[in-house]
């Protein structure tokens, strides 16, 4: 048997979320017993400073400095690979990666990789309000030919309200609704998919029902751990 | 704000239970926002030599220096206080205790002090055969004034089969039915409660259903695992 390349997950951004991927990659693990699933490190840190306030409020500390030290903890304690399950933390992604000397998954890439290979090209942005304001998705899908499709700024707000609520626990009817509406009103401007780029959408996967396909950034990061650490090369 | 005391969890026996573990103290934490929630270190790891094979078998290599092993790096990570969350790997307790030089918390003890601060004397075991095999909560249960009843071999047996079940994701009626008969049988007994003694069979909770009062390990850990980390004495 191989020995298992192990991942790191600096986790925590929210911590339902880096909890929620460990069910995904737990149940998507071919297993019959224990010693099937993976070894899976985890620092699942709801203190990482808010990316929201860093990013589009100016008024809080970098994230970066803390990132950094959950990455290095987790190389010393014995990561092979590290990912980091939120996108909008991906703003601190070249600082984290050079800190570290092992791999660590770049989320957007992999992600705007998934949306070319399934011939994607118009594709509505369903994100955090600090990742659609520094357009963190653009670079990566111009090299893949991509669109992005932002929801106009009412729809945007209330899509950021309902991330919030995600993380206070406190989803209403209202929100829903609203969510509804956004993705009609997306529909209508001819995309060809929506992508799921926020972690806390990806836990309430099963309430977005849109009528166009839908990908999935935490579902793309799932496939993408269990494959690497089988594949010791 | 006082610095939170960091949980290490020296996880992954099996997987699943730590995972409902990670989400029990998420549920349970009073949170609005992701800086609520707590910060927690977990080595999910699944690969934890087999506590059945090395107890009861005698074929298995022995778990304790692979626990040793993750006890040390979740404090060299930064963790404070540790937890173990399998009642049958407290076999090697002492060893694990030793070897770091933070708390490691006694899920055996607490269970056992939660029983009798609740006026329980004859307490159903559900755990694992290994776990009944040597005893385990034996010495902790005389210390409280505690009389443990164990399940009769035949029962045991189909009690394993479903543990073994749960770490397959494999469970049938018939499983759930041999249950059903194992608790009647033992409420038959005399016994004052059940107490859920292996973590699998916490992650299936829901679906063990007795007339008598039922205590679980796996909550008694989340209550103290949110204690300890909220108090920075």
């Amino acid at each position: 048997m191989h020995k298992q390349m192990i991942p790191g997950i600096i986790g925590g951004m929210g911590p339902e979320a880096t909890i929620d991927l460990m069910y995904r990659i737990y149940n998507n693990t071919p297993a019959t017993e224990d010693g099937d699933h993976l070894r899976i490190l985890i620092d699942n840190n709801a203190k990482v400073p808010s990316r929201i306030k860093a990013i589009i409020e100016g008024t809080g500390e970098s994230p970066a400095p803390c990132l950094i030290s959950m990455a290095q903890g987790l190389v010393q304690q014995g990561a092979d690979f590290l990912v980091i399950p939120c996108n909008t933390a991906h703003y601190y992604f070249d600082q984290v990666s050079a800190s570290v000397d092992v791999p660590v998954v770049n989320l957007l890439e992999i992600t705007a990789q998934t949306l070319k290979n399934n011939n994607m090209v118009k594709v509505g942005i369903l994100g955090s309000t600090a990742l659609s304001i520094v357009g963190l998705y653009n670079p990566v899908f111009e090299k893949f030919g991509l669109t992005p499709v932002y929801p106009e700024e009412l729809y945007q707000d209330k899509l950021m309200e309902l991330i919030k609520a995600v993380k206070a626990k406190n989803i209403t009817q209202e929100h829903l609704s609203h969510l509804s509406d956004l993705l009609q009103h997306m529909e209508a401007r001819g995309i060809d998919c929506f992508a799921i780029v926020c972690t806390e959408l990806s836990v309430i996967r099963n309430k977005i029902l849109p009528n166009v396909k839908t990908f999935d950034a935490l579902e793309i990061l799932t496939d993408e751990i269990i494959k690497r650490s089988m594949n010791n090369n």
